[in-house]
């Protein structure tokens, strides 16, 4: 999928697999083995996100297009998550202790250096997943569920998993537990693309669930900004797209693509987890599809990634694999 | 050669290339391609500091096996590191600006949250390599030469080729340029282990390049904490082994093993360049070989390292593939 080249040598490489569905569920266009099963990890936030919005929770507790895009965010840390995460929760009558995510330091220099001279430590809505635990905790609210909402027999996981077999159009063979500690549920390449293609196609449809889809849909592209943060893949490639694909990136070299314009749904996977190949994948394939310009600065950052030393010299690029362009 | 294993679903796979070579010049075993031209990066900065000691700079400049152990390591920017970098130089009359490495945070926590406290910046004595570079500047002065010792045909890098080419049997068919601006000749896995085998095999013989191999071997697991820094994978495995063998990482998925007990080299590479991997599968091998406990908590930590989530739930495992153990 990606090389890393550095002088005249390829010095590493990455494999993986990719698709590009349409709505009707077929593969249009697939790289290595689109049957491969994956967790997609934090790329799928926004199916986990329906039933927060289909239940009825999200217009109960007056959600609105910043919390859903916080709810499918992998967030930075940075204030502008923290301080509505915080917000949100405190709305709810909740406090950090009832998070299941765990603390984690900020990947937002402001706010990590923040926490390092004032000699504190993370919370947990410092994780990169408290937008998404908030949304489970506002559809555990409604439902008048039980606080371990993390665990797999929980009613909001249960509805997390029935969404994800719907949207993917398979029965999900396993689950892994996620860093933030919710279950993540299996599926192929082409089943979790088929789901984003159901995503791109949802403004097609009046049924609930496709209404809330294209509502998460909307505003993940309404808010680059807090679904990843500033100088991240997601939030740079969503504004040089502005506004004609939600993206999503996922641990171990996952990364999800929304097309609403071409009713596309895409979905990759670097074999060896590998971020910057996932990053450098997706843009590639955007570029193709023609939804993101090719001499766009955020382009040329992530798919043709120069490698600068710590002189800031030019030592090698990262680049698309030829059977990627 | 490494598989990352998520509940029942193996989530992400590393492949590459290792060899193993006797003091003979052959290989004993093989997996991947030993052919495969790469780039050593850090793992060859015994090599690189060879010329340190042939060429009598390191006598005349009063190095001890503190100061070789530093030329040969990449540091986490510790005191322990910095503040032995910081004398060297001095000693040498020259300050931060001599070095060509640049800047770099340390990844000691200590000393990064030193300096975040106090809104320093980093120093090129932070740098990993300074100690490596620290080698250089000593040689440079040494040779009467010039302040841009990172420079492909300043004698210093001549001399580090020399010493390249004549440890690996090979001629290197190109270079690349490293994070720290010194060029990185490339070799085969094959030439990379076999000079591995030949520092090994050191003291079988007298010349004055295997007098200089043998010193900065000894010095590397005399010292394993400045050799890399506390939890890290050279410094933990060096300690674990006490003295049986001198490890040595490099960016990009690579590390070597120098086994004088068994006249053995080891070289790693692995193909996408993730370090997690090269740590994993140079443990199996040393494992294999008979120098490292399996059952030893560094051994477990990298070779069979546990997933633990934000809130310390153990979620997976990176582990070796079967072909390696």
């Amino acid at each position: 999928m990606t090389e890393l080249w550095r002088g005249s040598l390829l010095e590493s490489r990455h494999t993986g697999h990719a698709v590009i569905c349409d709505d009707t569920g077929q593969i249009v266009r697939a790289w290595g083995d689109p049957e491969a099963v994956i967790y997609p990890r934090s790329s799928c936030k926004m199916i986990q996100a329906l039933p927060l919005v289909t239940s009825g929770a999200a217009d109960k507790y007056g959600l609105d297009t910043e919390h859903l895009a916080l709810a499918c965010a992998s967030h930075n840390g940075a204030a502008i998550h923290t301080d509505r995460v915080r917000a949100w929760i405190d709305q709810l009558g909740l406090v950090d202790q009832d998070f299941r995510c765990g603390p984690q330091i900020p990947d937002d220099r402001d706010a990590m250096y923040g926490l390092i001279r004032t000699h504190e430590q993370p919370c947990q809505f410092h994780n990169n997943c408290s937008g998404k635990h908030s949304g489970f905790l506002t559809l555990a609210a409604h439902m008048g569920a039980g606080p371990d909402y993390v665990e797999i027999d929980h009613p909001v996981q249960q509805a997390a998993l029935a969404a994800f077999e719907e949207t993917t159009g398979e029965t999900s063979p396993t689950y892994g537990i996620d860093g933030c500690s919710a279950p993540n549920f299996a599926t192929t390449l082409h089943g979790l693309a088929r789901a984003m293609a159901w995503f791109a196609s949802a403004a097609d449809r009046s049924d609930r669930q496709s209404i809330a889809a294209e509502r998460l849909a909307r505003a993940m592209m309404l808010h680059p900004e807090l679904v990843a943060g500033e100088g991240r893949a997601c939030t740079e490639l969503m504004r040089a797209m502005d506004g004609r694909a939600a993206i999503k990136t996922g641990a171990e070299g996952v990364f999800i693509a929304i097309i609403p314009e071409k009713r596309l749904g895409v979905a990759v996977k670097i074999a060896d987890g590998t971020t910057r190949a996932a990053e450098c994948a997706i843009s590639a394939i955007l570029v193709g599809l023609g939804v993101l310009e090719a001499d766009h600065p955020a382009t040329r950052r992530f798919m043709n990634a120069p490698i600068l030393n710590r002189r800031g010299i030019d030592t090698g690029i990262i680049k698309p694999a030829e059977q990627l362009v």
